[in-house]
């Protein structure tokens, strides 16, 4: 029997915890598959490793074990039943001895700034192969769920495989963060990359050379999760009514530990961008459009926004859309990160190799896909399946 | 040059005065043709009559005329303005004399109980044959925008043409309602038969029956202008997440005519009806919904909802997503009669026969059609541009 | 060392189990007590019972005991936290056995249309007399916290003491409740009476005159916790800026059993009477408003309200102000029941009798006042305490 | 038969047009006198001039004509009617005669940098003497509502006049605003000063010498007209229940020029500090508190702000209160200045000196008045019209 090794880039964060308990739950059948897209009829023809058949791994600069963050989420967040952390408490501290720290795969800022760029990816390639080889998983897929890096800028390396090796071997930490060299390692031993953040990732032309030659596929950025989910299934709406938006003002709270790092602007950048482009291609053109993200620790892993959407209709009448948005960032994010790992898994199965457009509608700025239309996006994982 | 024509049933209500100043306005230059559906670039090959070459005329039991009309939208709803009502006045008042009253053509509720419901439909009949005669115009789109009937319980009568005329013949009033006779008498005489209402207009067999027999088109019922507009671009978002929604709750405040209407509770049951089957549909299941409707004057020609989203995810964590829509009821209906005409008036050019499929997007509970996700009734008609 | 008993109407109901539960949990120190009226400086003049010397009992028709009652919270409603529950369930077993049933005190419906009123009565008064001697408490407070019962109708019975007690000999059944039987009863035998329900309890001229003969304090009815909260602090606002309130339109969902009860139209139409005074006090005119109550089971005992209150300013500009409310009905409610505990035993120890107008801010119809401006409510607590 | 000049700093500003036309309409009878506070039946005993008996003149460095602007709030925010327009035209245009520009008392950016502080002060003086002779009136009530500036920081000279009046002397620029130059002119020549914006205006212990000096009142700072009215309304409540409030986050959207002004960071500095004191005060505690000021548009005139509440209650449970305030700035603030004109009139004739503590319901941030609750801030103004 086959079984799928998942690599996870911040394996003690929410979302990586979340995603373990919640894939032991389902393997274990206290908990049904309600969230995960992979589990709609729609794409039941699709050949998907089994949630059991997952083998979970990573690396983190925390320490503490998987079962003490699951206990603080469920203290903090209300998010994780007592009854389902007990009954899962024994696979979460099998895990815990596969994932790496800061001294075995594990970037950390200090390594990022002194030590040779070449030797942090090594030491993440000898994580991932370690883990192939001793969990004797066919393949394995990575993910990032790190917290958000700020924006990479683009650099000359980037631009060729060629080019940005020779950035490493001279050490141009410019030209590289710690999701770009993870996904360098990751694709370069044969695995599959899913970038679940905003940050760089695999997204550059020299990584992309890369996936190809490694005949190996990717997909990203930025998991959609929440207000960019419903943007993407609203926008669409004024659209085909030819109903022109005059302003979308976004206003986003978050209190857990993504909200902290979000308070930060240069790491907000990242994501602001990361959510301007889906108006743009909604639409069709560019309205008032501001996002605001703000850092209210009370509301924990609650992510709250606050949309109001100004348009004009018939005439020059100027009407008006609100909403409010209160959603668990981690019971959100967890599901489509299983998802993406079986898809993953199947795509590297069946051979597909670079970006997989398939699985647009799962991000806020996929890779390869202009496509902004989330019932447009679905479609087309729905034909995938449907082509299977 | 060929000219269309347009008999509305209502046509001095609210949205048939918004779409008559609206017409006469962008056909004078004097406004962008904003929220029609059928100027967007995905409609661009069909071959539409130009908005300058639609001839309105049509009947209603109010005497009052279209530019006092016009005037009191702009007082009370601040809808239309003052200029625009200025330049159109003149063309207001020329198609005053093409409505036809209640003494020629208007069925009342009078008569409705008391006239032999031959001798209606043949008074109907006649005032659509004299407009067509007396306008030249080439083909005539019949429009329902009168106020929402009761639900008409289903009858006999309504299984095949031939019972529907005993049933006429024998005066079985039952079996009938205004916009059944005007949808009878519409087909009859060859024109195409819009429903813009949630009354039940040509929605029986007895009239599918004879439209294919005068080889003439319709569609309805019930233009999607608000909150279900908005259910059903929200509802497939939560379908393609695999998210489940517990309960949807909605409640309508409105105050125009058609809320004074609707205060009514059995008026108010085909409405309610005709938003009811829109979630089973998008959702695929029943969720606990519930939509109240509310009668409040202050609020005018303004329609508001506010719906309350309640939904399980992953591990059965609790969200919920609330919005709340302002929207000018005849700002967002007028533009979407004047589409419906183009495309009625094209269906007739072309030779389409039978309810016309590709206006799904229009309506909340479209005749033919179960789909109820926005996106996909919108792709359908593109489709239908792009086969054209 | 005085103890005050507490006999609780629907001992197992959602709000006591709440009340219970935290206000052992404050006598343990285990939680600080948030949300207690009765802990504000404002009120630390006031020689109150300590929180530990409350000494529970009451009666329910319900059987489960307490602690099964308060996991159910925990479990469906996120309410108590487990730790809580566990370091008190020795205390709710306690307070189990001194719960009367439907046979020793707990008025059932069917008793209510059957037994002699004298009888029912009776049983009640041997309960409240045997709590009272069995636990040595120096004075005793009962408190309604039943469902709703419908609105019993205006009866020459309630005239006058006189007039009741014949009606009762007489088994006038249409002139009682099981409320209105309960506060007989305890005012009869010298216990304080408080009614946190818009039932009738002891709002009748005959009820305040045995009040007034038994030298006892009494007040109520419906305790403000959601809603109307909200609306008695927000409607002084649109009066104090002279801001002309067109309609006041609410929306209240709630999922507990209150919530089952109020689907039925007859326990509703206290509520909602209970809630239509507020207003036209507050604002001193009556707007169009309307308060709707719908049972939506997936929020539980969260009770979420929408308000939107349309309003005309200067020169006619209409402007609105929307809200929503999302509380946890027994939580907000649990504390002012220990508050109105603690008033009702200070109010018998100081010897005040008859109504309480000074604990007018708990209530949505206060007993004897007027007023509803919420500020102007609790100013008169706050003099009470300072002229204590 | 009195008559009480009004002079106004930013005269053509929206509330400074929309206050004119309302008093004009109000005095002809055109307009009832809704949203004037000081039309209550509470104030009926005060002695106000009558609105027909304010004699409007000002300055500012705008020059469009009066009935220009006007017909510019019609057009672009639907705020003053046509009607209403046409009517008072007459009396706008002969206020327009008395608006001073650049040249002769409106103090301009390049004066305040280049010209001698005393020459300015004194032109400023000049232009108020003029008018009072010229117009014949019996006092006057000088009001600022010119665009927010940025924050004046403390500096000695504002310590006492004597300070002040060296600091004129020497140029030391650092050490005024025009909003303070304006009060200063104001209060020495005799007349009333009304501050109706965040800026520093009278708001200095040498200014306060100074109207004590000459006998005069004052009030201020920034009018309270919308997000910050519902929060004094709102926080009172919380406190009275002892809830606790977690998180405060206010969110507000405006279009106008005062939005255009806001969106500089340094001038939206001061109005974020003037309204951050009200929770610290009305709460006696600070929450995590954020405002957020956000230029849009398309919303013109219209303020819309959204606030999400989050509070703790009994046992720790967290819930929350969010709302939408939708109002249309010039017509929330136009009756305000007009009530404080005519209680600054009425204050001069009965000789009250000093800041005006009755009329802190009035603004954010008043004038030596820490109270931040709404109800009491008002019983405090209802309480002087019944001593009065």
């Amino acid at each position: 029997m086959e079984r799928t090794g998942v690599w996870i880039v911040g394996a003690r964060g929410d979302v990586a915890v979340t995603a373990m308990v919640g894939a032991r739950a389902i393997a274990r059948g206290l908990a049904a598959p309600v969230a995960l897209v992979t589990e709609l009829p729609e794409l039941k023809a699709l050949e998907l490793p089994a949630i059991d058949d997952l083998v979970f791994a990573g690396c983190d600069v925390r320490t503490d074990s998987l079962v003490d963050r699951a206990w603080q989420l469920h203290r903090e967040h209300h998010l994780l039943e007592a009854a389902t952390i007990q009954h899962v408490a024994g696979d979460l501290a099998e895990i815990d001895g596969s994932i790496a720290g800061a001294e075995a795969g594990a970037i950390t800022a200090g390594n990022l700034a002194m030590r040779p760029l070449r030797a942090i990816v090594e030491e993440v390639r000898a994580a991932l192969r370690a883990f192939r080889e001793r969990s004797g998983v066919s393949r394995v897929v990575v993910v990032n769920l790190a917290s958000t890096e700020p924006p990479l800028a683009d650099h000359d390396a980037h631009d060729s495989l060629d080019a940005f090796d020779l950035a490493l071997e001279a050490d141009v930490r410019e030209a590289v963060s710690a999701s770009v060299l993870y996904a360098y390692a990751a694709l370069d031993v044969g695995c599959a990359y899913v970038n679940f953040t905003p940050s760089r990732g695999a997204r550059l032309a020299a990584l992309h050379e890369l996936a190809l030659a490694r005949r190996v596929p990717y997909c990203g950025n930025d998991g959609k999760t929440g207000e960019t989910l419903v943007k993407t299934a609203l926008a669409p709406m004024f659209r085909c009514r030819n109903l022109h938006v005059l302003s979308w003002v976004g206003y986003n709270m978050l209190g857990n530990s993504d909200g902290r790092v979000l308070a930060d602007p240069t790491a907000r950048a990242s994501k602001v961008e990361s959510k301007g482009k889906v108006l743009r291609e909604a639409l069709g053109y560019e309205p008032h459009a501001t996002v605001g993200i703000e850092y209210v620790p009370s509301v924990g892993d609650w992510k709250l926004a606050w949309d109001f959407i100004h348009f004009e209709g018939f005439l020059g009448t100027r009407m008006s859309l609100q909403f409010t948005w209160q959603g668990c960032d981690s019971a959100l994010a967890a599901p489509l990160v299983l998802d993406l790992i079986r898809l993953g898994d199947l795509a590297m199965r069946r051979g597909e190799i670079g970006y997989l457009g398939h699985t647009a509608c799962f991000f806020k700025d996929p890779i390869g896909v202009a496509e902004q239309n989330l019932a447009v996006q679905f479609q087309r994982l729905v034909d995938y399946a449907s082509n299977a």
